[in-house]
Formats: structure tokens, sequence, C-alpha cells
């Protein structure tokens, strides 16, 4: 069999199979480019509020000022388009979209306490230039910041994608439901995850790979995690968390002021100022 | 000495040098280009095989018929060169090419059986288009899968290639190797590591972090790893293993309705339905 | 409220603030476009270092060494105009381009015992052309060694970005400011994280997860990590450390020919020669 | 008044009448994006006809079947959506659609003639090579013949676009409507215009500038052209006609192998075997 | 003498030399990325004025809005960064783009009275629709007009960039100086020339070719052209000049009413209502 | 016949024929991406001969020459490949290259006097700057001066790919085996058409529309036009020709400080310092 004809019938067949199994999708499937939306938005938004770093080196007020309100407007453009899209005519996407620009500058606000968390914490930090041009844990946070803002607001889907584009660029999972205070920093940060649930207070500091994650074993008659109930521990303020450390739990606390040292695996609450550390691992 | 003349000269020299070093490389060094290549092929076969999320938006049936043909005969175009380029000249690129896309469809259906896997095993997913759109679990298995096939057919380099870009873009590395049931899930993923030899059964759940790796010490007398023998774990059906354990060696099977804990470290076999828990991290 | 009215009003007031945010900040904020510069740097470079895998396939001797000159030139012009950028006026641009561009026959020379390393290292390596096509450590390697001699010709902000963009596609995390010897490995190595003042020896492999960082609470009278010191371990010749491990402190120094298990966490000094494994993660 | 408040309100006021003003557009105004996959699809379906000049350079027969059967496909894609785009909803797109892919082989055969004529008719021409290369003519011609296809076929709005998009890059400007036989060829070319209404018999020969144009005052009682009806001349066969010479009118018929010097200017007809000159232009 | 060593001393020299004739060059010679500015620039303003056409299709009255609004924005900010770069400093970059933005409507409104012109025009034309999509006039005299008014407020060089960008993409060279009233149409319009000191008047219909230019012989002692005096025709009102006319010089005027004739030459004026045409071209 | 079914069947049919006349054709087809290679080093030779225009803004003369440097090694890399490419093997390429680049100081001394002859030839010429930046006539000769140097060399295919280049950009058609003299100028320039043989002299300022051509009826036996013999005619030096002019034939020779009117047609040689003008069009 000659090899054109061979291919040719075999794409005309899967061809075939393919379209019967996609037509048979549910229809709630999204738009394509959705991804490519995400990423536009998150570049725009941040280059209103960063503009020396995202945007152009503006030294003229005049020209910066313009800068910014057009980059914000076409971000409010963007947004508001991909609303309507995820709300499918159901909810008010004009409401939304100014609500979230309203809450840019509070957003900003808080940021600035997560550069100065970086440049306090970090021994190597050598400017808040640095930070922002070179740290994964500043893109992460930025932008789990902007997508929990429209998690509080009920938009679907977009905060998830949000901080999955977070997660693929920096290896930092965090869930855009979960609260986390001021003058948050994570340092190097692959592998760390902080599921939906979690709150964090100020002053916290985690280093990479640490899980703040579902307690095991939290499932259903049949067997699947149970959905919709507080599964992620709390964090309370000034606490640090080394390398590799996982905490589990919706009812697990850790007061403030403490200390959890490097992959420690902990899934009971700690109180207030204690230091929990992991003292295994002997010569034989 | 004016800076132009001493840079040129600088050049110059690197220039003899790095051109001797490069002449002396071994033929067989492949194409540029390639990375690239690969990038688009998996587009292409993903559009093919997904439509809705990689492609365009596609409600008339006719339609998404003649696009999914369209984008499955240029994958099959890009394949079959890109056989050609590694095998230069040794073995039938128009058979392998047309092996793979008459095995599309199969991959597909286990595809199905993944996403169904992340929607039932995630408390957090909100829809299977999320599980689409968002989930690196999703781009890592899909990717995989595509890439063992090619394994399957002895098709040298591209597999790997093509799981390391996966590996890129999600943190988690499975080789192409690797033989997965359906059913399979990894939540956050990140720091994920599955073995050439290992096997997967059906139903499996994994956390970030875990390792399913070759057992520490198998040296051959000079020290260096042994080659082409199997050195990967066997994980049984209906097993769940939490974030960064880490399950090593060749002899080692975990079976059937296990439990792994967070931050087991494991080299020897354990039995049916058994749970492995890490119990230490106490408060000093 | 009409919907226009609103969201105009809204972003009318948030450029106003973003602006004030943005004009308070220091002047020494950098130049955008530094990122995508550093991108194109490393290509340039490593196109000339490496062209039959980053440029063209170039079987002709001539019209090889014309692409590698041609490729250095620009990367000597492009890395003069980000040096005077960074030093801001104040510093010899054209004496560090010129000493960067006269080291890079070296840095060629110690990454080919690196991939060598990589061959001999891991079982399922195929040719060294897979390695520099498909391996993270390699491109994650390649990069710091450039970087390194940015910081050792003591370049502000350039290493520290290079290696991050290093990190943000591999997941392996070294400081611009380590010291590492000739035939270094990591494989898989997503999560690793080398520190700035760490010291590693010649024939070192490494595992994902590996961490060789600061010992926990090495903090000054404010709880803030004390600078410029000492933090970070040494790590002698011929020594493996498994998937994991967490190495920490400035005084901590393992000895050559060690072997560290996976997952274990060490911050004392190891004598030469010695393994340390992790032994617990019983079943119940 | 302050520069930023001035603009903004000029903004704001200049976009509510610009926005006034579109809304009241009739609602027939087309898809934005429209131009660019003109552009395309002309590029797809050239690349189809002309693998070796518009696509990749494809020495096996079989790659070669391959890498056309794909364009054509996307092709037919792309004007399948354009085409329905354009009919709004009424008509038969996917019958549109298959009558034109039918047509290429025919269209590519009259193409061969016309390249022939251009090898014959330009002493400076050295290989059909330069010609598909390098010739403003092959552009625009091919163009025109796959545009009048879709005008014979009654789809709105595209050939016109094609062709004037041969005109840009081209100067030449042939309505897609005109009727022109095999063998054709234009020399430079910028300049020439060809009515919609125009017949051109075989083995016919233009130069830059020429026009075959409607007759001056032809006007209705109010003083506009006149719609629908024949208003450009008919060219025989053999016919070469020189550079800026300008023939006009419905009724003006050019006999079979008649010569047309430049920059003539005619409104009658012409008998076989003519030859026209202008013979003016004296030194005084 | 080997290759390389031959072409680098070539390189050498030559850069040498290159070197000191641009250094000599007159400090003002223009920043580079202008041209792509004015591309951009011409693109975001005229999407603003026909946002269905350069832009998206906005059937929302409200997202209409807000887009027009966001590329008004961005437009504004582009031209005033280009104003400033070409007054170097000296003049009101901010007052200047206010009023410019302060004139789009009425430009725009001016361009409507256009498109109804070709419309009416042509017999060919079938839509407004087509008009705005496909007729290089539209693109012409739309830019044009846009241009004119940064001449009428002396920006340097940006109004010449304009339209010979138009020039380029429809062979229509209009220089921005020329005055030229409401309904004005240009069918086919390759070659067509009109110089800077031309008046039109309006409902003015020009073919392909025709040249509205300088008297020939127009010199001074030293045989340059004269600079800064009339030296083009004008044109009334209800005027029709059909392909290849020429009109020159400052003192010809062509009165309201008149019709001139295809490749008529015409150096004298001519009163109201006269019908010039050329009646040569005999057969011999 | 459902629709998928007839338009995959006559996809598969058109495929198979185009294939077979693709097959039929000569070997000497040139490889595609050519026309893109050549825009490519249009832009790269130009940016080193004129940096400020088309490359970067260099106020620095030490990276100025090292940028130029950069540059020209690029063109050099790609016109060697290209050369090659089309002497398929037969001729010195490397020779050739280093002759082209030998002569672009030589090129760049005799563009300086062309853009004098614009500033001092066009009224409306504002700076040196403006002409580099927005005249046609610029990238037509600047383009021309380069083709016609590889045209000397008997490189084939490039230098008329070059040329068609600028005619496609400018509509400025000028045959790179034509000869012409210092301080060139066209204005305007659409439709100029000068021929393969023809020679111009010193100070000859040409207008849009003019075409030095072969004379009509060199035909041979066959009523083809006859190759390889001077066709067209010789300019003298300070000659002037105006809008539309055409003179034509290999015999056709006008004198030094002649004057040719707008719209003559000549095909007869004109004596020194004579003046050609067009008296005819009068009013009826």
């Amino acid at each position: 069999m000659a090899y054109t004809e061979d291919i040719s019938s075999v794409i005309a067949q899967a061809s075939q199979e393919l379209s019967q199994i996609n037509i048979a999708r549910p229809e709630a499937v999204s738009r394509p480019g959705l991804k490519e939306q995400i990423v536009r938005f998150l570049t725009l938004i941040r280059s209103a509020m960063y503009p020396k770093i995202f945007g152009s080196d503006l030294n003229d007020p005049k020209r910066m000022k313009m800068t910014i309100s057009s980059n914000l407007q076409q971000a409010a453009v963007l947004l508001n388009e991909m609303i309507e899209d995820v709300l499918r005519g159901e909810g008010d996407a004009d409401g939304l979209t100014a609500q979230f620009i309203g809450s840019i500058v509070d957003i900003t606000n808080v940021l600035e306490t997560d550069i100065k968390a970086a440049y306090d914490g970090d021994p190597a930090a050598r400017s808040e230039e640095e930070i922002m041009l070179a740290y994964p844990a500043f893109e992460a946070i930025s932008i789990f910041r902007l997508a929990h803002k429209l998690y509080e607001l009920r938009v679907p889907l977009l905060p998830r994608m949000m901080t999955e584009y977070a997660h693929k660029i920096t290896g930092i999972d965090i869930h855009p439901g979960a609260t986390i205070g001021e003058y948050f920093f994570i340092d190097h940060g692959t592998g760390v995850v902080i599921g939906e649930t979690c709150t964090i207070g100020r002053h916290v500091k985690l280093y990479q790979g640490v899980t703040l994650g579902a307690k095991s074993f939290e499932t259903d008659e049949n067997g699947n995690p149970v959905k919709g109930i507080k599964r992620h521990p709390d964090i309370g303020n000034h606490v640090v968390i080394y390398a590799g450390a996982t905490i589990l739990g919706g009812n697990t606390r850790i007061g403030d002021n403490c200390v959890i040292g490097g992959n420690v695996w902990l899934t009971h609450s700690v109180g207030e100022g204690e230091t929990v550390y992991y003292n295994k691992g002997d010569t034989n």
C-alpha cells in the first residue's frame, strides 16, 4: 500500500472519529484564545501598576500618567470582554469590571509591602529593582493578588487561569481563593502549593517546596475528596516556614511568630511562638 | 589599547577556537529548529484532538471536521519530516507516521478518562473545561501519552524532547518510556518525576513532588548507574500518593488500593490495600 | 450610573494615584526591555558556542566560523549596551565586555565536561545530542556558568536576571555567585536551589529537589537574615546527593566521595567517603 | 489648563461623537480581519499551486503531495469561512468552495501559459524561475485568475479585495470581472488598469501604464457614470499595447494582431492587424 | 588568501570608513523606529474612526465606545511622543496633540463625504463597505486628511512621512500641504501626484496617473526649482480629470464644472464649465 | 452528496494533479525563503550604511562602529549563503562576497551625492533627514546601486529580485543592469521604468511615469523581442525629464543639458542643450 494512500485514509478515519468525540463535548467549553487574552491582560494591568518595569521608562510625569491611563483603559476593555464571555450573559460584567479597576490602587499598595518583605527577608537581594525584575515571588504574588480580587467578585474560570499562568512561569501554585496578608514573601519558590481555603497572616515568609494543603484521607463515602469545605490550614502573623515543609488540614492552625523547620510534616495545630523542627537524618 | 581593537581581536580568537571545538563534534548532532517543530507539532495534533480548546470555537460540525482533518494533515507532514530527520535515512518514516496517526483516537479516548479523574479527584475543579484550560496535569499527561506512543514505535529523540517540553511548562517530568493506565491524575504537579521503567495502574492519583525513581546505589563497578535494566517501581490500581513521597527501585511494588502519605520515603514493596504514613515532626 | 461614566471615572482616579505611586519610586528602577535583552543575549552567545544546536546546521567550516563570529559580535554589542545601562556610567563597560568574551572558550570547555557528566551519569541518556537538546540541566548549567563569569566581574543585576531566566524555564535555581567545579550534573532538576555562597567540587551529581541553602535561624537582632556572610554549604568532589535532600549552613561541609540519600536533612558536616541515608517511613 | 485634563476631555468628547457616527453605520459593514484572511488564503492556495516557490523545497514527491494536500485543505477551510461570512447565511458556501477548489488545476494550467508568455516576451527574463520569483506580472495575474473564478461564482466582496491586494503590491489594477485569455503578459506593469467588462484574447502583451477603461462622458442624466452596462473595450488575440496607451469604451474593439503604440489614446475600434502609433513630440 | 581572513579584513575596513561617514552626519538625523511608529499611529487613529473596519466587530455600543476611547488614548500618547521627538524640545507638543485629537470628528465627517463620492462615482462599487475595505483611494485620502491637519499645525516631518506611507501602499502621492475639499474621489489611483501648493474644490474626481504638479522650467538662476512659492494648480468644484492628464503651474486654474480628458497636458487656465480633450492618435 | 465527502475528494484529486505538475517543473526552481532573505539582507546592509536611519540612534562612536561591523558581518554571512545557493556550486561565492562588501563604502559615497541631488532638486524637501526617511527615490536608488554591484559581479537572480523588491515598495522599476551616474534624483517616481541597457549621466533628474525603455517593434522574425542587444536609450549629464515622458530605443541618445517635457514621446536622439516639449491639448 502506497504511503500517501495509507496515511490519507488513516487521517480521514481519525478526523471522522475525533469530530464525533468533540461534537459530543458539552457546549460549555470555553473560547480558544482565552489563555492568550489572560496573558495580555496581566501585562496591561501590571504595566499600569509598574510602568517602569513592564512598560516604558517614563521620566516625564505627564507622559507617565497618559501611559498608565491608556494601559488601564485597554485592560478594562479586555477584562470586560473576558468576563462577559465566561459569564455567558448572566451577570453584571460592567459592574464587575468597574469594581476590579477600582481596587487596583489598593492591590498596588499591598504589593508595595510584599516588595519590602522580599528586600528585608533575602540577604541576597540588592535592590527593590532587582526584586521586581528577577524574583519569581513578585511575579507569582502580584498575579495572585489580582486573581484573588476577581475570585472575591465571583468571576468564574479567569482567576484560576491567572494563577495557573503564574504557576507555569514560576513553579509557585497559589489558589486564587487563598487569603494572604501584607508583607508576604516566598524565597526561590519552586514547588510551593497554597490551597483554596488557606488563610495566611501578615509578615509571613515561605521557602521553596512548602505545601499548605488539604489533609490526607478527607474523603467521602465514595473515596473522593469532599468538596466545598474548609480543607487547608490557617497561618498566623510573623511566621517563617522553611523549605519542603508540609502543613495539612482545615483544622490546622499555626500561631503567630512560629517557625516551622525544613521538611517538617504537620497535621496538627501549633501554638503561638513555637518552633517546630526536623531533627532526624543521622550518619550511619 | 582601544576598545574596539581589543574586543575585535578577542572575538576573532574566540571564533577561531569555538569553530574548532564545534567542527570536532560528532556529526550526529541534530538539526536546529527541532525544538520549535516539536512545539508546533504538539499544537497541531492537540488542536485536532481538542479543537475547541487549542483551535477555534467550532459550532458547525462540518467545519469542525474540516478543521480537524486539516490540522491532522499538517501534523502528519511535520511528524513525517521530523522522523525522517532523526532516523537519518534508516527506517520506515512513512509507516511510523501512519501508525502514530492511526492511534490518535485511542489516545484521545484514554485522555477522556484522565479528564474525568481530574474532575472527580480535585475538590477545587469546577468543570471539565477548567481542567483542559488551566490544569498542568492535562498539559503534561496529554503530551506524555503522545510521546509514549512514539517511544513504543522506537522513534529516537522526539519522545524525550516532547516530555521535556512538558516538563519545562509544567514542572512535571514523566519519561516517555513509563507505562501509565487510564484515569491518571496529578494534582499541582510541580516536581513530580516518573522514571523510564515505571509502570502505573488505573485510577492512580499523585500530588506535587512525588518521585517514582531509581533506587539509590544501583551502580556498576565504576560507580555509574547501570543502564538498560528495570530501575523504577510498579504502582498498582487505585493508589494515591501524597506530596513529596519518594518511591524508589525496580523491585519496589505498591499494591492495589494503597495510600502513600506525604514525604514518605519507600524503597521496599507494600502489599495490597495498605496505608503508609509519615508520623514524625514533633514540637520540641 | 451608566457603565462608561462609571468605569471612566474609576480609571481616571486609579491613573492619578498610580502615577503618584510610580513617580515616587526611586530613580534607580531599571530599563524596561532588559528581560528581553537578556534572553536575546543568551541565545546569541550560546549560538556562538553551540552553532549546531542553537543556530543553523553548518557543515561548511568556513561558514561555521563566519556565523560564530557574527553571533559573538552581536552578543558583544548587546552585552556592552546592557552593562553600560546597569553601571549607569560608573565603570569600564568596554573592558568588562572584552573580558567576558575572552572567557567564552574556557566556559565552553568546562561545559564539555558537564555534558560528559550527564551522559555518564544518566542511564536514560542516549547521546550527547539528546543532552544538549532535551536536558534542563544543560540549559540551567550553561546559563549559570555564563552568569557566574559576569558575577565574578562584579556586573550588577544581569547575572541574577540570567539565572532567574534559567530558573523560570527549568525549575533549577542556581545563584550566580555559587562556585561549581567541572563535570557537574543535575538529574530532572525541578526544585533544586543552590545558594550564593555555596561551593561545589568536581564530579558532583544532584537530583531534583535538592536544596543547598542557608541554615535556618541565622538572623540578626531584628530577626532578619544576616547579609554578606558565608551562609551556604561546601560540597566536595565526587559527591552524589539524591532527590529532596536539604543541606544547610555556611559551616556545613560534605567531604569527598560522600553519598547523601533522598529527603535527608543535614545541618552538620559529613566526613570524607560517608553515606547518609534516610531510613524512616514504616508501614503501620 | 493642564495638559492631561485638556487631552482627556478632548478624547472623551471625540470618543462620544465617533461612537455615534459608527453606531449609525449600516449593519452590513464586514468583519475586521478579512484583509489578513485574504492574504493568508492567497498564500495557502498559491503554496499548493507552486510549492517550490511559495512553500518549501520539496524534492520528495510523496512529501510534496502531502504538503500540497495540507495547504489545499487549509485554504478550503479558510475560503469556506470567508464565503459564509460575506454571504451572511444566504447561499451555498460549501458548494462554492468545492467548485473553486475543483477549478484550481485548470487555473494552474492557464498560469503555465502566462509564465511561458513572460519568458518569451521579455528579453531580460533569464528563467521561468526568475519570473515566478521576481515578476510583478506573475503576482498580479495569478491573483487575478483566482479572484476571477470567485467572481464567476458570484461570491461578493472577496474577488475585489483579492485584486486590490495585488494592486497594492504590484501597481497593477485588474478588476476581477475582466475576461482574459491564455498567454497573457504585462511588462513592468505599474499603473496598468483593466476594467470590469473588458475582454482580452490570447497572446496579449501589455506594458506599464496601459489603461483599458471606461470611455469618458458615459454618464447618466445626473452626471454619474451609468452602472451595470458594458463599459470597457475588447482586445483581440496576439495584440501588443505599449506603455501609457489608453483604450476606452465598451464599443471599442482592437482586432487580432494589432500593435498599439506608447501613449496612444484610443476611443474607437481598430481593425485586424493594424498598427496605431503616436508620432508627435518634435523638437522646437 | 583564505576566505575568512579576506572577508574579515574587508569588513573591518568598511566598518571603519562607514563609521566616519556616519559620525560626520548632522546630528539632526531622526530616531530610528519612526516609520514603524507612524504606521502604528495610523492604525490606532483609524481604528478609533472606523472601529468596524480596522478594529473589532463591535455590536455593543458600550464596548464600542470603550474601544474607541482606548484607541484614541493610545494614539494620543504615541503622537505626543513623536511630536516631542521631531520638535526636539522646541514647541508645545501637548497643545498640538490636543488640537489634533480635537479635530478628529471633523476629519471623520469630511471622510464620510469622500466615501459617498466613491460610491456615487464608481459604477463598480457595490457598497460603502467595499470602499472602506478595498479602495486605495480611501486609504490614501484618509491618511492625507490626517496628515494635512498636522501640516496645518506646523508639525515637521511627520505629515510627509504619513503621506509617503500612503504613497507606498497605494501609488497615490498627495503632499500633506495640499488643500482638498469635500466629496473627493480618486479612481484606481496609481501614479496620481498632487503637489504641496495645490488647491482642489468640492466634488472633484481624479483617475489614475493624474499629475497636479509644478510647471516645468520654474527654476532660479542656478537652474534649481524655486522654493516656497505657489507652484501647483487650483482646481474648482465639480471637476473630473481623466487618466494620465497633467496639469501644471501655480497660475493654472481649472474652473468649476470642467472635464479634463485623459492624457491631456495643460499649463494654462481653463474657464468654468469647459471640456478639454485629447483627440490625437490616428491609425496610420 | 455530503459536503465534506465532496470537498475531500476534490482536494484529493487536485492535490494529485498539482503534484504531477510540480514534479515536472525543472529542477532549477529556487529555494523558498529567498524573498525574505533578500529583504533581510537589504535591511542589514543599509543598517550598516545608515545606522541612524535603519538601525539604532548611536551617539557613541565606539558603539556605532561595533554595530556597523556587526551588521556588515551578518549581511556578509547572509549574502554568502544566497550566492552559494543561486550559483548551485559553480563559482566563487567567497570571492564575490568579499568584492561586494569591499565596494560598500564607494556605493555609500555615491549615494551621498544622490541625497544631495534630492535636497537641491525638490523645493518641498526640508532636510536630508526627510529624504532618507520619506523619499521613495532614496529607497529605490539605494537598492538599485547595491543590486547593480551584484549585477556587475555576474551574480544571477539576486540583483533582479532586489530591484523588484524596490519596485514593489516604491513603484520605481530600475533594472539592475542600468548604468547610472552620480547626483541622480527621481521625484515622486511611481511608474518610472529604466531598462537594462540604459545609461544615465551625472546630475539627472526624472519625474514620475518616465519610461526609458526598449523601442517598439524591435522584434525578431518570430515576432519576439530580440535578446541580449543594446535596447534602451543613453541619457547625458544634467538632463531633466518631466512626468510621463517616454524615451525609447538603443540608438536614442539625449545630449547633455537637455530638458524633456512631460508626456513627450521620443524615439530619436536629441542634441546637447535642447528642450523638447509637448505643446498639444487645446480647448475645444
